[in-house]
């Protein structure tokens, strides 16, 4: 069975073609600029890359590339687009709806109406999905929803002070985010380590971060909580802060709550505190250069990431395992070694020389650390098409 | 020089006066219901209580009525009322203001500023402290701001993932509250270790509640954020809560932003869970009947402490002491158990039989502890007292 797991930007379609159930990744392909007189779909099999220029007015008219692209003879792997049995999406979230869904009118529904919730997410999938079923109506599209990881957070973690109706009837409570990376971190750490590691602390650091408490492969904590702006700063969007902040935001700046919300959400966390830019390479290059911004941004950074991991050490009770992921996670040394820093008191050690030079999958601990530190490169794409694959065959 | 350290509520004025600076309580008193028709003023002098029932307009009148037991030769200890150096205020937050200061117009308009921000506090204490000024011109109010001790918080440590500018023009940052109460924690856990305790976590419990976490006697972490109503829940108010579940909130209740505040200000906590109350005995009796809801407000409660406990743990290095205070921290032996359950991994353990039948200041822990567990009683008054002093003997 092939599967086309997606992931959609506001102006993009990115995917990856897996057989299943044997996992092979077929080709990976896209459509960039979506909208504009010069899109470009590419397609990339076996290392070489085919692309082509042409205006793509929407996400249907990009499958529809992306399809012309993989069924041509000479670059292509399929026959027929007929033969794609779904399209799998690492969807975001949705009111009263998590867990693995076939999308449909209700499925759409329920992401719209938390669309204020996750801005930057739940428009452009919703959008995207009414075109790709408009241009193809028989295609199963399948939503593995990101908090679907966290159902098995007990309720007193997921619970906010709020009246009570406001969690059952609102669904206003800690969703957590990142399903798939984290789950994927639970499998593979399991692997790596010959399922010695029962408590895990899994960090995706990158465009936006959080972390995952896991225990015997389960998540039990998720720093993000109602929204996926919530939690550790990310790029560009703010993480945790006082709703009581809101007033006198909303006094000193004269601006309207939706206003206000839309800086939290684009033009707030490591962009907001540094002023510099929203990937962090940038903001470290600022901090070397002097900028106290910057500095500052990345110190904020650490730090939120050290609250967020002793709290996740209190509740697994101790921690076999420490696992980076993520484009930080798996490239900065420098936030590793900081984030590592000074915790040997708690078994935590990580090896100075392997963190510096480290590359790929494997562990950055010295043998005497009673805590693994590993690096791990998430695969997000394969838990999806996993968790597609499962929907598809599963008997009702 | 004699004191009068005061507690302002919005139909009460309770007050300590101290001899400084031998801390030497005179007596204490205060009216109650203000604006009522049988408002209730009393004093008590060396165990004996004497009281008057008769109207007290508002908090100028209720000074007058105090100052009146107060000199009586029958009930008080003054000659006259113009002994009181100053009056000292716990006060709450202001915005560009903290530390201790004299009260003047400037500081009531900073405190207005942060009206909306410290709802349940900042407006009663405004009124207040007006009408005293009005009625005794000549007489200093000292203003001893909750957010004073936090100042030693590190930067990175007080900065939310916002525009900078909303920090440093508007005040959006970590503030934290309670500082009386966490400064007369970490001068007593110092006298009581012997100046053995330099890393210390003290866990204020009561209506409501946060945690500090204290480095050599300095504040380098609070649970209270931008206003005193984010961190653990409260008796009745939010805690930490989401920004993003403002947009469900808002549309599935039809509310206004105003409201929806109030909401979270007066109706959240540990009474909008439970549904129960907001005393945490009532509650505690309606878990032990079975009632789910408020089983649930424990262990939120619980589960807060602990995960802040955990940050802080990190934050520190370690602990040397562990303590509880506040009305729940002195007197509830089952938060404090549930709080440190499973925590001898880091060197914490509660003796379980002197923890249950405890009261009074006195240590928790066995020897074989690591961290001592302790419970002592605050006393918020007598650090505002020291603060009023010194702010009015200090050579400016």
């Amino acid at each position: 069975m092939k599967i086309l797991v997606s992931n959609i930007g506001s102006t993009s379609f990115k995917y990856r073609l897996y057989a299943m159930p044997e996992e092979t990744l077929l080709a990976r392909g896209g459509v960039e600029r979506i909208g504009a007189e010069n899109s470009r779909s590419y397609v990339i099999r076996d290392g070489e890359t085919t692309e082509k220029v042409a205006p793509v007015p929407d996400h249907g008219e990009a499958l529809s590339a992306c399809f012309g692209q993989l069924t041509d003879p000479e670059t292509g792997c399929l026959k027929e687009a007929g033969e794609i049995a779904a399209i799998g999406f690492k969807s975001v979230h949705a009111k009263g709806v998590s867990g693995v869904q076939l999308v449909d009118e209700k499925v759409l529904e329920a992401m719209e109406a938390f669309a204020k919730v996750a801005p930057a997410h739940n428009p452009p999938y919703v959008k995207a999905m009414r075109q790709l079923k408009s241009a193809y109506p028989e295609l199963p599209l399948v939503a593995a929803f990101e908090t679907g990881f966290h159902q098995t957070v007990p309720r007193a973690n997921r619970t906010y002070a709020i009246p009570y109706e406001w969690m059952t009837d609102l669904g206003v409570e800690r969703w957590g985010f990142h399903g798939a990376s984290h789950r994927y971190i639970a499998g593979r750490i399991a692997e790596l380590t010959g399922g010695k590691a029962k408590r895990v602390i899994s960090c995706h650091l990158g465009g936006s971060s959080s972390i995952c408490a896991i225990e015997n492969g389960k998540s039990v904590g998720a720093s993000m909580g109602m929204s996926p702006q919530s939690g550790l700063p990310n790029n560009n969007r703010v993480g945790d802060l006082d709703v009581f902040a809101l007033p006198a935001i909303l006094e000193g700046t004269d601006k309207s709550l939706e206003e206000v919300l839309d800086v939290l959400a684009n033009q707030s966390g490591l962009l907001g505190i540094s002023g510099v830019g929203n990937d962090l390479r940038e903001i470290e290059e600022a901090a070397a250069g002097g900028n106290e911004r910057a500095t500052l941004a990345i110190d904020v950074f650490v730090e939120s990431i050290r609250d967020y991991l002793g709290s996740y050490l209190v509740r697994l009770g101790g921690l076999d395992a420490l696992v980076f992921t993520g484009g930080i996670g798996e490239n900065s040394s420098v936030i590793r070694e900081r984030v590592c820093r000074g915790l040997d008191g708690f078994g935590i050690v990580l090896d100075a020389s392997t963190n510096e030079s480290f590359k790929g999958e494997g562990r950055l601990s010295p043998e005497l650390s009673a805590t693994e530190v590993w690096v791990v490169p998430t695969n997000e794409e394969i838990i999806v098409a996993r968790q597609s694959y499962e929907r598809l065959t599963a008997k009702d």
